[in-house]
């Protein structure tokens, strides 16, 4: 369905252009929740965080996760920025808590952009106006797009399902997409939920969601030091029964962000999945597959449709996990081209052809890497993109 | 001073073309060290290892080091072989072994390419009868030529040193260029010595040799399946007053090949050094240069001379190692743009300018960055190198 973050009752969004970007894009955004929304977030585990991270995750400590709206802008991080940085997420959420008749400290702000400088902040104050008279329960768009810095295309999604007689929509949004490498949470996120959970359950419940969607997610394996991940709940609230039917929901609107950010990721041709299987541990299956989507030598062979699945192989090999070769079996797509560590006889040829119908398509498509290393009854999930001249190109040139 | 690994005293070297590789290139190296040799060697940690390597380990831990001779192919990685890879480095080493009159288990034998194809062996077998034939003294220059794969120039170095009236010398050759981000060694390093050193202080050194220098480089953050470094002492043993100066020497020469593999990164324009000081322990430092060197958007950033050090604060950041960013200093060149966690206002264009004589550079040159991260006493180096376009079209076409 449509709508995005706003497609659940009760939440409204905005995104305006302030200026804050030379492209003269849309950059700020706004979400306001319902009165008794309850908000968990999780965070970039950088050393280096921006000081909107910290005010984020102390407003939500002050306020039991009881917070109202969140400002988001695009184009500058905010990190690095010194005292000078942490000024400007207060003077600018206490705009925007002023001008709603909110508590400062229901206010949240996330940042994204370059590192180290500035926002202008004279710029900001003047957009929040606009922003606030622009709110609505039909944003979700506007806001989705006011987020972006580098991506090609604007992330959103809602869901809705019936538990029981009562209908449930799960709305959300995020950005990319360099800088991705999410420990704990993407570059940014937003989830919104229109019933309610009790605390620990939503935070715990959010916790793993993140987990095995947006911390599944690699571009170029550089960590941001902005990465944040809020996700509202508000509304009745929901019988202890259907909170498996939640987690589910919660699990396709994050994993459908995620790898639209790993989709979009700067200068990608295509959607890489890698599912490894056979390990003791969820955990084990995860750091495998995300060795292997954050390998310069894998996204470089997909991108030349190469079939060199010996770097796949190395990249497993380097995650720390331990496994025995003879019980690996791996195919590309269709193509199984090891089978108990042994490498099959297969016409390179035609696995190419098959990649090049993927990595060389108009749209976007899908290749899928799949390994089974051991006899384990665990497996993971971890998407990543090709790694293109196009690539270097955006990140050879971004500031200057 | 001119010969590589045979400069020192008694070793004898050669390289031929055995025709394995498409390009005829020289594609089989042989290292013969003298009677009293002792050798050490230090292996890849990857979980997938190639038989090759198992061999290698294997035969010296079989004759406590006293091995002879060094077989070495490159084109074919012989990883991922299944039992025909360990059978052929047998029958390999079997052919060097008899024709050399040597026992099996005193020939060693490293290989570096595609991974998952087996060696042509037959015509291997036919190039060992020209390899033995035209080992000589002065053959260090033809065997670092003959591992290379996709390096575009031999590495190899040699230096003598009075110790007393005794001249001594030690010689090294390595080869890159992709998969580098060596766990332990890199791809393939040799070294000779003509002093002996008692076994365990020799290995002792060699490992702290190894961790300051092959293993503080990354080209793409991708650690390979046969990794090696082999190191040969022979002659004399050397007084105990002088191991510190033997260290020296050692770490001069892998430092050197070390750093030539960096700057003869695939794709790369120069060579980037990352310097991090103020940590409580050397590994700490090394950790964070580490991190910084392998950063996909440090690395194009430098590509495009863009003096984006946030990108090196992000990367820092993410190392795993805490640190206050208010202790934090950092320089490009002799540019400072950080000063105790502040940004410093320099003028971007004379940095890119500055960055741009470097990397746009006929020669390769190199690029230093400087962190201070603390009050500690410890420091580290790290080399890395830009990331290019270049890579992209080398590491998309390079099987099929």
């Amino acid at each position: 369905m449509p709508g995005g973050i706003t497609a659940p009752d009760g939440y409204k969004a905005s995104g305006v252009c302030a200026g804050l970007k030379p492209s003269q894009k849309p950059d700020l955004a706004l979400i306001l929740a319902p009165q008794d929304a309850l908000c968990t977030g999780t965070f970039t585990q950088s050393t280096v965080r921006a000081k909107c991270v910290d005010v984020c995750s102390e407003r939500l400590a002050k306020t039991a996760g009881r917070v109202r709206a969140i400002l988001v802008n695009s184009g500058h991080a905010n990190a690095c920025t010194g005292d000078r940085g942490l000024r400007d997420s207060v003077i600018a959420t206490k705009a925007v808590a002023e001008q709603l008749g909110l508590l400062e400290e229901e206010v949240l702000m996330c940042s994204t952009g370059v590192i180290g400088e500035a926002i202008p902040i004279q710029k900001l104050l003047e957009g929040v106006k606009p922003l606030i008279n622009s709110l609505d329960r039909e944003g979700g768009l506007e806001a989705a797009r006011a987020i972006l810095t580098t991506d090609l295309s604007p992330k959103y999604i809602s869901i809705e399902s019936f538990l029981g007689d009562k209908c449930v929509r799960i709305g959300g949004m995020a950005k990319g997409s360099g800088m991705i490498h999410p420990s704990m949470a993407t570059m940014l996120g937003f989830l919104t939920c229109d019933v309610s959970l009790p605390k620990d359950v939503w935070k715990a419940m959010i916790k793993r969601v993140v987990n095995s969607s947006f911390n599944s997610i690699s571009v170029d394996g550089d960590t941001s030091t902005n990465d944040s991940f809020l996700a509202f709940a508000a509304g009745e609230y929901v019988d202890q029964k259907y909170f498996e039917d939640i987690e589910n929901g919660l699990t396709i609107v994050a994993t459908h962000l995620a790898k639209s950010i790993a989709r979009d990721g700067e200068g990608s041709n295509c959607l890489i999945e890698i599912k490894v299987e056979g390990t003791e541990k969820i955990a084990e299956a995860q750091i495998v597959a995300r060795k292997i989507s954050s390998s310069s030598l894998v996204k470089t062979a997909v991108h030349g449709c190469d079939p060199n699945w010996g770097r796949i192989i190395a990249a497993a090999g380097n995650a720390g996990i331990p496994f025995r070769l003879e019980d690996v079996s791996l195919w590309i797509g269709k193509y199984k081209l090891m089978d108990n560590g042994l490498p099959l006889d297969v016409d390179r040829q035609s696995v190419s052809q098959y990649m090049k119908e993927i990595v060389k398509g108009k749209e976007k498509k899908t290749l899928i890497i799949h390994l089974i290393i051991g006899k384990g009854k665990e497996k993971a999930l971890s998407w990543g993109c090709d790694l293109s001249s196009e690539y270097v190109h955006i990140n050879a040139d971004y500031t200057t």
